[in-house]
């Protein structure tokens, strides 16, 4: 799947205007130039905003606060799997200029599938829905995954098990990461992938040892 | 590897009797008969105290509780591990008396293997500990994998990882229950096996949805 387009991502506030092709001089980070052209400000202006060092690279925490500012607060799990996936190889622990426009676009996108799933605006989503979404966003899972995502989310209680926004990338990003990893080790696309033991422990550990 | 055999679980305690072969009808579990022949009594007696409701099952919670009376306070995400390694087939969510006696029962086997290789008793032990601890227990996980694991306690301060003895066996879940896995598609134990998408996402996503 591609990353790139804009989209509103805070459905409460009035629309974003396009992003610039020209880089805004007020908002642009003059101490670290490596936002991609056309980022939009408010995408900069979030991370500088937490960035306090100036660093030009932001941790788990300070990727959860600058979320915030579009989004909402997600949990520190679901900001660790969006670390995972969308990481710097020089910088695994922390997220970059690069990396930050990326996710942030990422969660714009599937806060539009979200919200066109969630046709009550509930500010949740079921199991089908998930399936529906998830399909929407390229991946087709088969019955049995779908069964053991959303088996997280099931208090036991006999009520049919929903997911919220954070959940739902949560699950997203657990489909996504895995898929990438699975296909390529099966770069035929044949449905089936010989593994040895090493890269098998080593493409699922990551995954794992997020919080 | 075996999960029998009897070990004194708490290193400040004075050791515990030897099991006894028939079940000591005072602390035998009147209401619910399936721990199994020769459970200790104390075993019992922690699944008891926090089975309030008799029920013959106890939860995360529960089990958390149970185990700190022998053990220690695990972290929940230690202890989901240990209830999906030793899950009831008919009760996945919750822990019955032989799950919990088997569980118990490996918990000492590690602890005395972490004693083993905490040789300055400082409750930690280091990366290559813990290679060799794993390797104590039957499992000989190549360097990327030791890496990976360990990666998730760097505190990225530069000094040297430690993982408790809840690390330990959080850790020691992970590559046993994904070996486990592993060799269940591997039958000939030729060190790799092929999967079909499915089935790769299947064996994994369990060990994902444990908080």
């Amino acid at each position: 799947m591609s990353y790139s387009g804009y989209y509103n991502p805070s459905p409460s506030a009035p629309p974003l205007p396009e992003p610039q092709s020209q880089p805004n001089h007020t908002y642009s980070y003059q101490s670290m130039p490596s936002f991609p052209p056309g980022t939009h400000p408010e995408v900069i202006r979030s991370f500088q905003m937490v960035d306090l060092d100036r660093s030009g690279f932001i941790d788990a925490k300070e990727l959860q606060q600058a979320l915030n500012t579009g989004y909402q607060k997600f949990s520190l799990r679901t900001i660790r799997l969006l670390m995972l996936q969308f990481m710097n190889p020089n910088h695994p622990f922390r997220t970059g200029p690069k990396e930050f426009a990326e996710l942030w676009s990422c969660l714009g996108q599937w806060h539009a599938i979200f919200e066109r799933f969630d046709s009550d605006r509930s500010g949740k989503i079921d199991a089908t829905e998930l399936r529906d979404a998830l399909y929407s966003l390229g991946f087709a899972i088969p019955p049995s995954v779908l069964q053991l995502l959303i088996s997280k989310y099931d208090d036991q209680s006999g009520r049919r098990v929903e997911l919220s926004f954070d959940s739902f990338v949560e699950c997203g990003m657990i489909v996504m990461g895995l898929t990438e990893k699975f296909k390529e080790k099966d770069t035929g696309y044949t449905g089936s992938a010989t593994l040895s033991y090493e890269t098998f422990m080593t493409m699922v550990i990551p995954f794992l040892v997020v919080e």
